[in-house]
């Protein structure tokens, strides 16, 4: 949570100057009363063509009808603009994540539920996303669809291109995806109808006392 | 605005995937709409103990009152976390404003009208922050303290460290600060009353048609 550290009035402080000792205590549990939800973030993480864009959209116009304070953190709005300087290094991967993290920490804080959809392949990354925040804000939802199935809707034409080496380190084909251990949610999306892993997800925020019962 | 792009359904794609096209078009129109006001950024600049972070959470405060949804991002949660990396180099300094311009606009596509407090120097920088955005989006508060009374005030004891040489190119003193020639707003927080500050802000933005008259 955010500190606000506004000017203090000390013996010192000239009267004239006007700065008053103020606390500007509009903090993460001042917005869940206003808003009537808690914040939290979903993490989704998968292979290229599991569907964790589309579930992340999906579930964030379900919370957005709602009335609820939401967010996506994806690519078309991460990589071309805060990330823009970063490639597909190893280095690169770990600091995009980093950042990812970091940025889903001030939503959080900001009392918006956000939701990042990112391949996020290697599990010390998320973990290190994970610990940025407190336990019960974090809720990492492993989009499990086969790779033959991410594969054949390919919808990006990358697996095509990973497998005739235009693309080296493509992950699930020259590069490792490491598979959550312990998810809070793991949805086979690669089957389930998106309506259904929509109502998952909801039920799951519902349980923790995310947001409201419907 | 995020341009979602989801999955889309062509005459190859196997039906059992179920995953159909999905258009989630939760934008900044949408949210403005659902909520009631409109996105912006509020760019503060000043010199350090000038009262950017004073004013920029008293008017986050009085917004968040109205129901409005903000957020400010300041040295606080910002340097900690998402910029740790980054030093005091004239590099880091310029890398340190984009990235906060690049968040700053993902909470306006988000619908949050979100308060920056960073002394950002520098013209140059603060005009590639509102490049990011379309015009109206970009309010620059120009916190026009003079420096003798941000001098006096020395809220973190930066300026007796700058003038003892303890810190190098500290701005104001063996920095330059370049000054805005035409913001948006150019508030005397070295005289006005907090409270009165707070009213032209809040006012200014009703005058654009960011948030409703009160």
């Amino acid at each position: 949570m955010t500190a606000f550290l506004p000017f203090v009035m000390t013996a010192s402080t000239p009267k004239a100057t006007n700065i008053v000792w103020h606390e500007a205590s509009v903090d993460r549990a001042a917005r869940a009363d206003k808003r009537g939800h808690r914040s939290a973030i979903l993490w989704f993480t998968g292979l290229s063509g599991s569907g964790k864009s589309t579930l992340a959209n999906a579930v964030n116009a379900a919370l957005f009808e709602r009335g609820l304070a939401t967010y996506v953190l994806d690519g078309d709005n991460v990589r071309h603009g805060l990330c823009k300087d970063l490639g597909f290094s190893d280095a690169d991967r770990e600091e995009n994540i980093r950042r990812i993290g970091e940025v889903a920490k001030l939503f959080l804080d900001a009392g918006v539920i956000v939701l990042t959809a990112f391949v996020s392949p290697f599990r010390a990354d998320r973990d290190k996303a994970r610990d940025l925040v407190e336990a019960g804000d974090f809720f990492e939802i492993f989009c499990a669809a086969d790779l033959d199935v991410c594969e054949s809707r390919d919808p990006k034409g990358l697996y095509a291109k990973a497998r005739s080496g235009a693309i080296k380190e493509f992950t699930g084909i020259s590069s490792p995806y490491e598979a959550p251990d312990t998810p809070e949610l793991k949805i086979d999306t690669g089957a389930q109808e998106l309506a259904q892993s929509v109502e998952v997800v909801i039920k799951a925020l519902q349980d923790k006392g995310v947001i409201p019962a419907a």
